[in-house]
């Protein structure tokens, strides 16, 4: 079958027609503030000290489950000391079932804040619900948008209200166009600041929780300036697969990955079998720099060889 | 490959181990109030004068969008004549682009509640956030949950406060026991009067809008006792298959059908090419009854079967 | 989003091109001998006295796999006497593994031919290679190329090479184009003979053994002169499902089913959990005629209406 | 939802249950042949001087089809001097249309002979049909089966009958453990020596081509002890996405990668917008190297720290 082709938004785009084979396409892409046509440079979000989206590599690591203090600190503690820059846990969690534990609530938020002020780290927490906007608002340095909630529209505009920094997943079933188009919701709700999250989606393959898609990260680096993290947790579902897919994410060029770590993956609430233990988590650290760093120099080496000559 | 059959919640299932080829599963459904096993006999969910359910085939229909008194009261007046027992439309409109057309809000509810009494139908419309609860429930008869919404466990939780009537739209990538947990959501919260709707699915399919899933209204009718309707111009996106889809819909059993109409498609602000005329509408009318009263004989012939013969 | 709508392939399409948001697409179907633009009138396929495709309900029935004289004369002497009209069973068997049985080859064959020839009933197997095109062409009358052999090429060109009606399945991954595609392989190698017939796709739910697009209907006929049926045992993988989804598929307008039926699903050598036993079939029989008539009469309204009105 | 986890075939898996939430669980997997569980070691695969699957990262590059001998000869030399080790080219293609062009035959396969000849490389090719074989067997190193080919299942064990390499494609919609009956088919019939291909799989996102799922590779190596390839130009359709998804291939982990390479891509008779020009080819040999060694390096530490600490 002739594959199609969509064209951008670029004005020398708009003004030409692709011929491939026999389909006669034209498209212009519906979101603005989101497309790389209107904003060339790279988007980078400041996050306390620290910048997401400007080369560099950012973990965002912590308990799927905020479950206690000493859970909370001990995770954190080892987190940080294995290089993440960012404490994620989860106070309001999204849970298939109405019998599972749902989160601890503002207590878990305020162990957040408490975690990431004692290891000087921002911390990252999921918002369920308009209504709980101020509470979570309070704690957190990052809002997180949830997969399942990647096109509830109350809850983007509400984040698109604030200034701080939005983590957009994307749906389970989210088309690529979809996922931009509610980045589009929170941006033109006055929030630019907005981190985009690939967590995996669904597919009949079964063997894994859900399916990477990586090509997401080519994608949106195509079409827009928003930088974008990679989830292997959800993405697999399994913690053995966790780095050798990180290191994947990391190659393909994503701005960095949100990992659960777990010390107790056994005992995790939620999520035990994609958690992984501290010790896993710090050699993973070490080698996706490895990864990072190889990649770097080679586009370094591509970026002097473009002066050089059309490619 | 070796199929996997799942076993449900009866005492004698939870009892047994099925042996199937290499593959032996024990499953426990993970609903309680949803499931049958706990409730054999259907549920029937009561809306205004007219029951949903009960084995009669109720037709919701209505504009996808309330677009001004003109528009909605000549639609309301012909679904209304043409049998349709329940008036639906959008005040609140979950739009992919924040550029489109959001609905009417409060203005819409109003003449959705004044259509609704003129033409004595009860009527239905969605509640996208928390926040619109008490606007939404003062004017609506029935209240509807979005496909993107099926997993907004907030708002599950908000409307299973109340005992008004849920429609609870399946997520375009839910399985099936997803979709009975959210309605379980509801149910735990209190509230036991769930009607479920199919939409279609997304898979690779793109020549309809989405790919509608009929064998669902089989698999709710065993695994519980909620009623389940069909929403063929979701499911196709293509009027012209409506009427074929619907019938289908009846024929496999549903309880009925949400259909939207519109009177000058061609001008509608959403959904315009889903959207059946009303002179179509009611040509489907007539024609699902005499399918739908051809399938209820059938269903008395095989009842009596039963009580006769081991079958 | 906006959704896209392909344009046919009629003079008056070619020279106009949709506007629909902000996309603009035109196509021009890639197949040409079965495309109703250049066929308009539905192809009717002769098979021995049968006729497919003409209005009628044509019932293919038989077991999934031939395993004994006695247990093929028993399913054809019910399948017969329930109403079948065509019988079939396989000899060459498709299977996942290799260590399941194979089929009975040439055996097998022989014992259909003898008893279609008794039963007076065409008889339908299918053909997995080009290599025994030969052996199979000799005993059947109607070739079946599987789900799995839909882009098998090189046999849909050697099946294009007889004049003996073809029935192809879809792919379970194939598009409806891709489907029209493979049909145009063998129309193009000189066999008009090609009966489709759709048999359920792949999608993430795993409840039903496979997802039935009854969507593909309405499509086929829309796009294609090809009479289509429809197999709703591969399509649920469930028995029980059989007789709601066979109402189902005759109330969209297919032209035919295929069904497969064994005395002893429990003793079956493949495909048991979705037989249908003699009994349950005959009663399925009864019951879809029933819909097939009130949907007949429907269309003979709608076609009386037709005539009088511009709809 | 609770996830299910699958439980391989080794002795002590087979006598455990796994209790994960509310499932319970046993799997035999039904492939013997191709699984760990009876062959630790790797899988080395010899095809000349080469080896495949011994830790080294195997380059398999040419145009998609073999168009003329100054076509085949230019993108060869190209190849070989960027340090592709196997040279691919078709001269019988899988087209989805029947107009399409369908490959240069019997002269395709001379002229890849030579080529691999002049160059010293071995060659691999598709075949399509058992009738080919003999064709086919007489000038290819490695036998290709393509995806759509996957569950052909007379092609499978035609191939099995010799101990020429076969580099076995996934089938667009095959599940992990059906790929591995494919491979499971051909080595029943007395070939060990299957290469394994993942080139995407089809999903309901049109961006790409198909949806690569590289978590295939950690599922394989896992489950299989066979090597297996990525396939980046039919994962993802778009030749500027190739280099990053290779890099991440390589990362992954997988034995290899399979590149459409064309001199001239906007003139290509197939395949064209997904083929690499041979100077983008070069740079990206350089690159994934780079990445290969780095984790190579990584693996090597890892295995260091594993002979010293209980992981």
């Amino acid at each position: 079958m002739v594959s199609v082709r969509k064209i951008g938004t670029t004005t020398e785009e708009k003004n030409k027609m692709i011929e491939h084979g026999e389909k006669v396409i034209r498209i212009k892409v519906p979101y603005k503030l989101a497309s790389r046509a209107f904003h060339h440079q790279d988007s980078v979000i400041k996050v306390g000290h620290h910048f997401i989206g400007n080369g560099s590599l950012t973990a965002i690591a912590g308990p799927c489950c905020i479950e206690s203090r000493e859970q909370l600190f001990t995770i954190a503690a080892a987190v940080k000391s294995a290089g993440a820059k960012i404490l994620r846990g989860g106070a309001f969690k999204p849970r298939t079932s109405p019998y599972s534990f749902q989160g601890m609530g503002e207590e878990g938020l305020k162990l957040l804040r408490e975690a990431g002020d004692k290891f000087d780290m921002p911390v990252c927490t999921e918002l369920m619900s308009t209504e709980d906007f101020d509470l979570v608002d309070t704690y957190t340095d990052i809002i997180q948008i949830g997969a399942r909630n990647m096109q509830n529209y109350s809850l983007l505009k509400k984040v698109g209200q604030t200034q701080k920094p939005v983590l957009l997943k994307r749906g389970m079933s989210a088309t690529i166009e979809e996922f931009l188009m509610s980045a589009e919701y929170i941006m033109a709700s006055g929030n630019p600041n907005v981190i985009l999250c690939e967590r995996g989606i669904r597919t009949f393959e079964s063997y894994t929780r859900n399916t990477l898609d990586l090509a997401v990260v080519c994608a949106i680096k195509e079409l827009s300036h928003l930088p974008i993290l990679i989830d292997p947790s959800h993405a697999t579902g399994r913690w053995e697969m966790i780095e050798p897919i990180s290191k994947a994410a990391v190659a393909v060029g994503c701005d960095g990955l949100m990992i659960e770590v777990h010390h107790e993956p056994e005992n995790a609430l939620s999520d035990g079998p994609q958690s992984l233990k501290p010790e896993k988590f710090a050699r993973l650290m070490t080698n996706i720099q490895r990864v990072h760093f190889a990649c770097v120099e080679t586009d370094e080496i591509e970026s002097v060889a473009k002066k050089h000559a059309a490619i």
